[in-house]
């Protein structure tokens, strides 16, 4: 998250957005930022793990497919490339999150589409919004069956402990977005011949619907067809910034259109004014 | 502001913050950031102006007078860093305006403050915010003497032409940061012998107060000020950042205290659902 948070500072530099801030202008920033990010997560994660300075150029026609093949080093699956261009369309866009709240805060300032998104990514990576992505999967991969699962969930869940990928803010009886990225997991599941995590996740669901009536969130299942696809586990939540990227900038264009700082005011709420004491009469 | 903002979020990768989030590592990153953004300032402004790599430490024991040092490379006078300091002062932190209202934000997540200060220097860039105290200074130079200033800004106020450098969002009779730093600011003219801006600027704000009754902000005699101490009209924002890396860090330690995620709802305002057309039959 460090690293797409200073590449788009960077980019901001090097590229800075032209005064006009014209919606086309925008549209274009947005499309660079989406189509260079995938390099700039991957050259980094190569070059940080294996000191391998990779080409970040590829002939995909998609960022899924252009991530995947940058990641991998190699062409995809289309099976692959179809069930990340799912999931990243699942995460592109949801009102008024912290993250999407942040950039219209900074674009409400008349600032540039790069501050926007730079401020947006350093909110995406708090654990109580994106960053905490990667823990469904440290949750599913805690156990070898789905049955030691049940048991495992039951305990904790009687122990009040949270579960992360249950629940949302937003929404109350399910996240309508699971759904569709359940089947994506599944068919993924089926092509690898591997059931396990999926079954596990799958049983988890059950159980937290049963105990607690909570329903997994988009990040649940997520986790499952990331993991399936080799996605390293650290790389969740940046794949989250390359989805949401277009949502970002959509509301940055909008929030232009609207022309309004964002500017709450503050209560006192401290002590009362006090006699002042010179300081050489202080105790 | 986007060298700045991209060197705090590149110190976030080199030196991030531990994971525990402890007010007191907090206060260190805040006092290695303020300690750090002169040095990013004038290193990039002499690289790129002159192409000089410069050493960014110096044995000034302020803030105020190490960024005056490093940027004319040499010692400054006392009473250009006595003015510095109580400018910085003035400058350090002032409520929930939309910049640390961005910081605030993103602390809400739960992220790091690395992350926090990178997105508030993306709103204090916006010319709705910090990004026009330089045209306070544009305003004052377009006049050789006050009489002329008089004429003129008569003139743009009959035509109902915002005069940059006037007015605030909180106050409404005065800002009361005004008369401490118009005091710098005529102790500097004095110093140098030049009461010329000076007595333009005092003329627009005697002009202002009688026929709009507004009041000069605090950017209006900082731009005195800081013009007499040869800082580059270009630096009056970052040198806003300087201050301001204060406030806005006291504000990020405060949002963790309290722990909730900020994000507003959104209400729904475009049309009501409308029937699917396949995509082959639509026109």
């Amino acid at each position: 998250m460090d690293v797409l948070r200073t590449g788009v500072s960077v980019l901001g530099c090097t590229l800075p957005e032209k005064d006009d801030h014209s919606p086309a202008g925008a549209r274009d920033i947005a499309d660079r930022l989406i189509a260079c990010l995938p390099g700039m997560l991957t050259y980094w994660y190569h070059y940080s793990h294996s000191g391998q300075r990779i080409h970040v150029e590829t002939d995909d026609d998609s960022i899924g497919g252009h991530f995947l093949h940058l990641l991998h080093r190699r062409q995809p699956p289309a099976s692959w490339v179809r069930a990340m261009h799912t999931s990243l369309i699942l995460y592109a866009e949801h009102e008024f999150n912290a993250s999407t709240f942040t950039a219209r805060v900074i674009a409400g300032t008349g600032s540039d589409m790069y501050s926007c998104i730079t401020g947006a990514i350093g909110a995406l990576r708090g654990p109580k919004h994106g960053g905490a992505n990667e823990v469904a999967l440290e949750i599913q991969q805690r156990y070898s069956t789905p049955d030691e699962a049940e048991a495992d969930i039951r305990e904790r869940v009687a122990r009040k402990e949270v579960i992360i990928g249950f629940g949302h803010p937003v929404y109350t009886i399910a996240d309508p977005r699971n759904q569709v990225i359940k089947a994506v997991a599944r068919r993924l599941a089926e092509e690898a011949g591997d059931m396990r995590l999926f079954n596990i996740a799958e049983r988890v669901e059950s159980v937290m619907a049963e105990v607690k009536r909570m329903f997994p969130n988009l990040d649940w299942f997520s986790a499952v067809s990331y993991h399936l696809m080799g996605v390293p586990t650290a790389m969740f939540t940046p794949l989250f910034v390359m989805a949401r990227t277009t949502g970002w900038a959509a509301h940055v264009i909008e929030q232009r259109a609207d022309g309004k700082i964002i500017r709450p005011s503050a209560n006192y709420i401290g002590p009362e004014p006090r006699k002042f004491v010179p300081i050489d009469q202080r105790k």
